[in-house]
């Protein structure tokens, strides 16, 4: 931690701060600048976090140094963390796509979704039972129908099933049916919710919140990880700008930012990444070829009729087309689909 | 709704689009202009939801007309809504300024607080028991134990007591104790939250998500009010900008944007909103002149001792100046404080 | 500057740096942390930014220590600048009102507004020469001819003018008619121009760029006083968010954030903040509460029929009472208008 | 154009908004829905300009249906631009790599890069000679000197040179030595320069504001196509988010969203917009994999002592590398680099 001192700081207002931190039982260094007084405090991030040196009188800020996630990080665990669920591999040389349709409809439709998607080589079945929506008006989701259906594509297709939790009451019922619990970008930062999914076992996927930074997403799943559960998949999903003409900014450089500084999992969410369905190949595209370890695409039989996000989820047939046109990407940065 | 078709649409889509909102079971009238065809659709915005025409061949854009909300809405119910808590009336000509802790840390403490704001002024006294914070190591909150202290300091001083709730389990513990559930920025949409505090009757203080629009807000609120809870206070507590020299961007506009679309009292956070104790009394007398009905300030003991937020806690003493001030400016507008 | 090492950085890796440095010719303090080393080079903000220390290995960042504006910092100059124009002063207790057209459209309807402005209590005369207009099929503006409209309006009202100069070829023709040159939005980081203003006499109100930080409008205004110029204005008008309900979001902040940084006035534009001619009253006030020396609003006698931005101008009547209103805000702080 | 009437909307303020579109020579059609009427405005967009119907009473909003520019557009023009300079096509199916320093720092390091550049496989060589930098006391570029060795190092290696110009009155001087003149992100939005470059006959390379919408950018293009030069190419580079840990936010999906929309050729800095070199090599290939046509890349041979910039300049073996990889994502779409 880095004290700024006023330029013009009064001599006992650097004394007041050498004794705040010596009570707090920490070190410090003092670097005399050309201008104004810096000053190190020498100690670890939780022992640090005790004192509240900014609102000391001639204190102009206080910079921290240590990074504030410690088991996300690779200067921790150098090795790539890779998740097996019911023998798909997550975080290693083959990218992982997650199919499916935004919300379950209706057992009939998602198995046919469900098949096709498998046949086009998606590895992992998405659907949505439970629905955050922004009006109360709109289509909520049908709840534990929809983890039913969702479990019997399983039975069929072999696919595991990933799909949201949005309440902490609700994850002994989704865990039920599950096999990767999904954050929403709504509930990145609701920490109860993480501290839950931090006691049980299956493997989480977090997706970053809209208006959150990457270093936050690492704070997020931190929580999780601190719980005790290691599987953690993080998802850029778009952040909220001034931008209107896609529904979010698909923040793709948050890929090498993430595979930089953490050994999780990173995935891509496309669709609610752009909110357009014409835009969904070539980010994906992009997304591969920046190093994402999978990709979350929503798929519909029949998007006009869809009951939520019609307009971002691909036909059956373009997303075939979108898997054989991902191979070869995939190929290019030496990786399999 | 108004759907806009691309330029060169074909006849058989413009045709398709008829057949489509026919068979939705609504009506529509088609305007051909020099460049393009625009096509409005009629009916309520529940029936218009039912269609998805965006996905439609030769379809540039859907563009919904009708506000998504309804029972927030001041063409709705023109009056202002007041809402009554313990003789404290929020919403009418009494500026309601909520003061306290970021978090409750101790009896004695609080009980400090609590008086001295009573004496300068303070009409609610505020403090967080259950505390969102970024990281899993940092101090999360006292929990129920602080929620006591909060009670004993009503008992005290007859402040009623605003606290936060995270979680949907913890709505009954918290209810037995606070007089107002706030609902935190991280939370906003938490919709399971708002849902469950629209079955309950204690009063809602909303907190504006850091990233959500002043119309989003409404949506939350109408997630409570459509629960059959009418006694909703917005708050804005700043967004998420990229300027960094305050912790967010206080957005005041909201005020007068709320007040003209919501007949639901508006109340500003300038701690929160700013992050930065010597920026809280200008942005305090900006919001009282601005319109709002009310403000949340972080006031504390000894800042520099904080558990958290301590660098834009006021000292009680600069509490005490700032209520002066106030009080200035709130005749300015004609109101009281 | 605080150079910050990677947690393994090797010694030579140190070395390497601790090298850079004293080539140099700069001093350095390290600091060894618990998880890493920190350290302090030593020397002025000119010499140590011919180092780039963040490109060797082992560095993971490099924090700069001291404030990058020098003429414009209250560091170096404690009282408020007072700039007279014309026998008007701007920064001192009189709160400054600059009213008029967004486009100068013509002499008689610039009379009558400059008029009915200068009655209400108008201290400034604004009005569009040279206007930036996103596309280049709309009017873009008089010119010469609207220069001359207000040379006149001047000479009748006793008004000075500010009116906005777009290109450094037409600054010599701008300020032959204005008193006060204002670089609009969209110019502040345009530093050819920037230079050249710096290089007259004639004041200069910089509006911050809906993109920039309070600190880089400081650094844009030492643009102007480090040629020479020591008469700057400020101006905030909003910023850029996502929020789409105002046409920007006013930042009523960088008001307390510039008057405890920068010695130069601060004026606010409540009508380009919102964009909207019903929040502009409510956006005045609270910029007067807040500390602003002054306001752009913008006034049209017939906005319906305005070549630009009616929707956010207010009628002469509007105006007037608005003045009125201002007024009490005004002494509630201690101010005139 | 589309008028929406507020809900209480009274009958003569329809009329007075039918008498204002009559007057203006415009026709309309009416449509009653079930809870307000929205009016279709019919005319082209330059007349329906000339009605501001959003300041009438009664009036909700009023909302733009025909996009704002024409030249630009893929509705006008089908087919993709290509812009030949000197024999390279930049616009067809060759991916064009513009590499080259920051800052032009001396004849002989230029030279250097430009010829490790051009054996990479660049077919364009950047480098700045004027540089906006956002402070007044940072290097500011070589100017004319700088010109000079960009001409040199063209003789040199054939490479045809792109730089900016920032002002004005320093086309001429620019253009006789640069074969494409770039537009900074600092100027997208300076329309008395781009109103000169469209009368000039070099290509204009147009960076993207890093506070403007893909909208807008084509806005900015309209000014240079509508003054009669044809060749202008667009670049995205970055915008501005809340995101701290890149320098920008870099937009790829800008990058579909203009193929869509123009025909103009899209190229993308990864250098400036994720300003850390290690995230360079991710974020081209996801540019190319996502269809951009052409890249801007900083390359520098000594990046630890570049005088602007170093951070995020490859040093020439990792450009070499970068282009090898490339390839391969170049292939995978079906283009040559």
């Amino acid at each position: 931690m880095i004290v700024v001192m006023k330029r013009n700081a009064a001599p006992e207002q650097k004394q007041r701060v050498y004794r705040e931190i010596r009570q707090a039982g920490l070190r410090y260094q003092a670097i005399e600048g050309v201008e104004r007084t810096v000053i190190g405090v020498i100690g670890t991030r939780s022992d640090t976090a005790r004192v509240q040196l900014e609102v000391l009188p001639g204190v102009e800020k206080v910079i921290p140094i240590l990074k504030p996630y410690k088991l996300a990080s690779r200067e921790l665990k150098k090795a790539d963390t890779i998740i097996a669920v019911n023998g798909v591999r997550i975080g290693g040389d083959q990218i992982i796509v997650a199919a499916g349709p935004c919300s379950v409809e209706s057992e009939e439709s998602l198995l046919a979704v469900a098949n096709s998607a498998k046949e086009s080589g998606a590895a992992l079945l998405r659907g949505g039972a439970f629905k955050p929506r922004t009006s109360p008006y709109s289509f909520q989701g049908y709840g534990e129908a929809a983890l039913k259906y969702l479990a019997r594509a399983r039975e069929v297709t072999g696919l595991p099933v990933v799909t949201e939790v949005m309440d902490t009451k609700d994850i002994p019922l989704v865990a039920e049916y599950a096999d990767i619990l999904q954050v929403g970008t709504r509930n990145m930062s609701n920490f109860s919710l993480l501290k839950e999914l931090g006691k049980q076992p299956k493997p989480v996927l977090l997706k970053r919140g809209r208006a959150s930074t990457v270093s936050e997403l690492l704070m997020s799943a931190e929580y999780v990880l601190s719980g005790g559960n290691m599987n953690v998949i993080l998802c850029e999903r778009g952040i909220r700008t001034f931008e209107n003409g896609t529904r979010n900014t698909l923040d793709l450089s948050a890929i090498p930012a993430l595979k930089d500084t953490t050994h999780l999992p990173v995935f891509v969410d496309p669709s609610h990444g752009t909110g357009r369905r014409e835009y969904v190949e070539a980010m994906s595209k992009a997304a591969v070829a920046a190093g994402a370890d999978g990709l979350l695409v929503e798929v519909h039989h029949n998007p006009e009729r869809a009951l939520s996000d019609g307009e971002q989820s691909l036909h059956p047939e373009e997303f075939a087309r979108l898997m054989q046109n991902l191979q070869r990407i995939a190929e290019a940065v030496n990786r399999t689909i």
